[in-house]
Parts: structure tokens; C-alpha cells; sequence
């Protein structure tokens, strides 16, 4: 998508053909920074210190990270080396193991001559791939939401609210909730935004608003505590988050506090849907119960980063010394209360039968 | 309650005998300062600031405001030019309404010779029976926190949730839904407090963390978004929250985000209580989405005000400039949701016919 009339992705291979460049996400909305990653543990490092963040694009920078790893060292111990060191960034989104799967399956088969050109050229595929599958969910959500603006009167705006941000930056481009969203936007329907400001770390305030913003898309920021009442007073049309990982039951694990918009969804009669590539679902998760969640560091809840009136970058801490913090980053949202997954093949119900007939070929595979 | 060792109230009369003092709590947690409040102005000044606040605080800061006003001027007049000033700082707690007619129905009963001592000596009341009620609530609640204690293996910890702070910060002493803790607490209940940061305005963070922490009870701040799963996770025994305002058919107006843990609680069978003094019912509002929702300033939502690492008080945005937000202070929990509200007269059902039996000469009067 655009940013000041410039069309970017995430996460792109440099102009040398080996170094890997993306948006450093910790420094927005307040400084447009692009970050270098040469090494597999520079890779390992953006991912575990969100400079990336988002399923989608954290599955397409493990791609990148063993593409990296490849070009120091082609050998088997090295594939398993980079495997371990990225997968054991983050363990709640399930892109990081399928992408690191298929990158590793792949290489084992090849001669280590071939390995290097293999891994980059697969690496820059599965950025590709995301690209398209997402211009797909746009397509399939876009149809949900000329249903909602066909009950309206011309003119009058449909809302969505979202939750974190499953937005071009959490992908490679267009996003997974947003790609509707974007698609919706660009074919003049007046659409406007409810963003989750997302706290501990803020990314709806953070990134959802700024990208949304600089695609010129209606937004709305607002404490997470809101989505509730809005829906009370028939505010929102409908909800579309993302997910880090869907279990073979249809149950969803987004970012903290999903579960709750969903609970109001379901309370008030709103629609809350959830958009996806199909890498996210995880067959060999049979309940959102076994999913496992990441706790993240306290300083997430004790201290706040943002811009001064005079535009120096200040941390502060609103918690007071001494009272401890907990940190969980993600939740599980049941599949009862999900009313469609849009997928790349279309529109699903949230339940096993319905993606194993979407995904046969993956439901088959218990592992990858 | 204790600060440092030293009892104190939120609010109290000045050893002067006519000027009023209140614990300034925009500058807790990282500055205790205590503000003296000296004109009818002042005070209204203190409550739309938000340098008080929380229902009962509010009420007893409008009586105090009343007693200033007397002091200046004792005539018809000036009643009704105090009234107006005070009741337009805050729409949605009831008690800011409550304390005033109380005051001026009292008031225009006397000779202006006797309003100012008599407006004095009515709002030192006021305060006074906000912590006898407090008082009573806390032996109400301690009932549920026994029974629930009861269930446990011995030194097994009671885990309760709370939203914003309905601590004694925000009454005159003990609180509403920390009355029940506290005495739990100093009864040597092991009880442990999940304390909602409380956006926007982290009044749970820094409010509710920093009195729990100096009276030493256990607790640990979470982002608003937490709380959901926590009680997927057996985490949470019960929760407790205040009020600003409940309508005759039991649903309760409480700060934003109430909601969605009421929702929560009820997907969980997690019993979920609001405790209250009765000058927070309003039995002249049927039900609850008749209560005006007050939306405050974005700036509470753009900026966030915290202690930097070196000890400055700095203000910082987190929201991208040309974002726009909103801020809706409260919502409404349907009384469907609610297990029971702990008020001075025991815990009682969320509904009109329980309501009215329990207080029964209020019910009768539409208007005070």
C-alpha cells in the first residue's frame, strides 16, 4: 500500500539481491525508519523484538531469515540451525513454523550448491504468495461488505471495527482484515474504521491508524474498552480481526482482547468475522485451548512510548513502581462465536468440517 | 486508608474550618499532592478536571462545593447559581445530583443566617456517611469473598478482578469495590487483586494499583484487554466493580470497558458483582441506556501522561497526528449480567422488584 503516494511492502529484498530490508514497526507512527537484515539472527531479532510483527509477515521474514542463513552456510547443520534460532522467536503464530517447514523441506532435498539461490528465490515466492492470497481474502470480504452497505442508504457509511492491526504492515502488502477494507475503499463504498487502540503495545493506534490513514481510508481510534458500548448503540456493522493461528475446530488465537469484541459481537447481533491466509490454520491443533500463549515482557504494560509536543520520542511509566504486571499477548476466541473465516478460497463457517473441505490438502497432513 | 503509614480521607475539611482539602489524583502515581479547594469555582473546577473523582467522591466534593458557595453568598441566588455550576461539570454519576438536591433542598429550608454553618455541617455528613456506607459494604462483600475463600485449599489466594478504580480514591475512605478487599485483607484472607489498567485514563494503573500497594494488598496490573482470558483460565474467582449510576431496573453505568468483563465473566460462570452505595441508584431512570454516556476530551485517548526514566512528569502522544478519536467514558451492563450488587444493605439481585424492597423510601420518591 501507499505511504506519502509511494507504493511499499513490509519487507522486501534489497537492491543487492541478498540483503533483506522492512519497515521498522517499533518506530511508527511517529518516524518512517526502513531497517537492514543481513544475518539470520538479525532476522531472529526483528521478529522477536517486533521491528516485524504480524502471522503473515513474521512466516515471510523466517523465509528471508533462512534465506540468510543459506547464503553463510549451506549445510544441513546450518538449516537446522536457522530453523531453531527463528522458530524460537515467537511461539504463538503458526506462519513462522509453516514457512520455516517449507523452507526446510525444500532445502534438504537440494545439493548445499543449489541451496542458497533456492532459498532466496522461495523466500521472495512465499512474500509473493501472501500478496496474492490477500488480494483473494479482499475479493471474498468485499462481498460481505457490499451486503451491509446494500442495506444502507447511498451514501451512508459502513463500520467496521478492528482489533490490533491485521493490516498491510502485519502482511507483506494489503493485509488480512484491511485487505477487504482497502478493496472496499478503493471501489467507493464510505467505509469508516473503529481501531482498537491494542494496548499493551498499541498497534491499532500505532499502525492500524497510520496506515489507514495514509490510504486515506475513515478511522476512528479508540480505547479498547469502547467496542462494547458502540455495539450496544448500533454503531459497528460488522467486525474483522486477523488471527496468529486457527485451530482445526474453527477456534481463533488473536492479539489480546479479541475474545472480548467477540463476546460483544455475539451479544449485540454483529457479525465478527476473521480474515486469514490459509498458512495461519494449524491442523495439528485440534482446540484453540492447546494453542500456546506468549507472555511478554512487563516494561510492554509499565511504560508507554511516544512523541513529545516538541517531537522528542519519551518513554514514561504509568504503572506505579512496585506493582507487578501481567502480559499476555494473545487470547482464543471460540468458534461459536465467529460467524465466517475469509480465506483465500472464500468465506467459511468456523468449524473442522468446513475447512477440511476448503484446505483438503492440508487437513490430510497432520504435519508439514 | 494508609499512605506511607498516615491515614487519610480523599477529601476532608481544612483545620481552617471553611476551606476544603482533596488528594490531587491527576498526579498520582508519581506525585502526591494534596489540593486545597477555596471557592464554589474551584471545586467545580476539581471535579471536571478529574482532580477528584469516582461517583460518592464526586457527590461529597459537590456538598463541599455547596458549604463554599454559603460562605460567599447565602441567598436563593446563589443555591441555585452553586447547583448549576457543580451539577454541569459531570453528566453520567448520579451522586453529583444526589449530594446537590440534597444540599439545596436542606438549604432553601433555612434563613441565609444559618445556610453557611448548616451547608458545612451537612457535607462534613455527607462525607461521613460515604464511609459508614463504605463500611457496611465491606461486611456485605466480605460474606462473598468468606464464601468463595471457603472453596480453597488454606492459603489458597482469592483472585478478584476490578475495572477502574472504585477504591477509596474514589469515595471518601474504603471505597466501594475495594471495601470488601480491604477487610478481606485485614481479616487475613489470602486475596490477590487483577487490577484493568483502565483506559483512557489508567485510573486502574494509577489509581487502584498505587492504594492497593501502600495498604499491602497483593495485586497486578493488566491491559483492559486481559481480563477475558483470565477467566478462560480458571484465573479470576469473582469480580467487583462500582457504579456511577444504577437505573431502577438494576443495569449499571460504570466506566467504559464494564461491559465487556460482564460479558466475560457471564461466558465463564464467573460471579460478577457492583458495589454500591445507594445514593448511587437513580429510580428515576428505568433503564440503563436512558443514562447519559459522557464523552471526555480526545486528548485523554491521543496522549498518555507518565513518569520518564529520570523522573520527569512528561506527556506523550501515541496516536498518529490527523487520527481521530473518540471517548466515551462509560457503558451500560444489562442487569442480565450482573450477579449482585453489595450495597450498605446486604447483596441484593440486579432487578427493579429487589431494588425497591431494599429501599423502599427511595423507590417511592421519582425525584429527591
Amino acid at each position: 500500500m501507499k505511504v506519502d503516494g509511494k507504493h511499499f511492502r513490509s519487507i522486501w529484498l534489497c537492491p543487492d539481491g541478498w540483503s533483506v530490508a522492512a519497515i521498522d514497526q517499533r518506530r511508527l507512527p511517529h518516524e518512517f525508519a526502513i531497517a537492514r537484515l543481513t544475518t539470520c539472527e538479525e532476522a531472529a531479532e526483528a521478529i522477536s523484538s517486533m521491528l516485524v510483527r504480524g502471522a503473515p509477515l513474521i512466516g515471510a521474514t523466517a523465509a528471508f531469515g533462512m534465506a540468510l542463513t543459506m547464503r553463510d552456510d549451506r549445510s544441513d547443520q546450518a538449516i537446522a540451525r536457522g530453523y531453531q534460532m527463528l522458530l524460537a522467536t515467537r511461539p504463538t503464530a503458526i506462519n513462522l513454523k509453516w514457512a520455516l517447514d517449507t523452507m526446510a523441506a525444500m532445502l534438504r532435498r537440494l545439493p548445499p550448491s543449489e541451496r542458497s539461490d533456492a532459498a532466496y528465490a522461495r523466500a521472495v515466492d512465499i512474500a509473493s504468495e501472501d500478496v496474492t492470497i490477500n488480494q483473494a481474502i479482499a475479493g471474498h470480504g468485499l462481498g460481505v461488505i457490499e451486503a451491509i452497505a446494500a442495506t444502507k442508504t447511498p451514501g451512508e457509511r459502513v463500520n467496521v471495527l478492528t482489533h490490533c492491526n491485521a493490516g498491510w504492515l502485519a502482511t507483506v502488502d494489503w493485509g488480512t482484515a484491511t485487505a477487504p477494507i482497502y478493496l472496499a475503499h478503493d471501489r467507493g463504498i464510505p467505509i469508516h474504521v473503529w481501531v482498537d487502540e491494542t494496548r499493551p503495545r498499541n498497534q491499532g493506534a500505532a499502525l492500524t491508524a497510520w496506515e489507514l490513514g495514509h490510504h486515506g481510508v475513515a478511522h476512528t481510534v479508540i480505547p479498547d474498552n469502547t467496542g462494547g458500548h458502540l455495539m450496544q448503540h448500533g454503531m459497528v456493522d460488522l467486525v474483522i480481526v486477523g488471527t496468529d493461528r486457527v485451530a482445526a475446530n474453527g477456534d481463533v488465537c488473536n492479539k489480546i482482547g479479541t475474545y472480548l469484541k467477540a463476546l460483544a459481537a455475539h451479544d449485540n447481533g454483529v457479525p465478527f468475522y476473521v480474515a486469514l491466509p490459509s498458512p495461519t490454520i494449524d491442523f495439528t491443533v485440534a482446540d484453540g485451548r492447546e494453542i500456546p500463549i506468549e507472555e511478554r515482557s512487563g516494561r510492554e504494560v509499565t511504560d508507554m512510548t511516544g512523541c513529545t509536543h516538541d517531537g522528542r520520542i519519551e518513554t514514561v511509566r504509568i504503572v506505579p513502581v512496585g506493582s507487578p504486571v501481567a502480559n499476555y499477548a494473545f487470547d482464543v476466541t471460540p468458534s461459536r462465536l465467529v460467524t465466517g473465516l475469509i480465506t483465500e478460497r472464500g468465506v467459511i463457517e468456523a468449524n473442522g468440517a468446513a475447512l477440511a473441505a476448503a484446505f483438503p490438502e492440508r487437513a490430510k497432513r497432520t504435519n508439514y
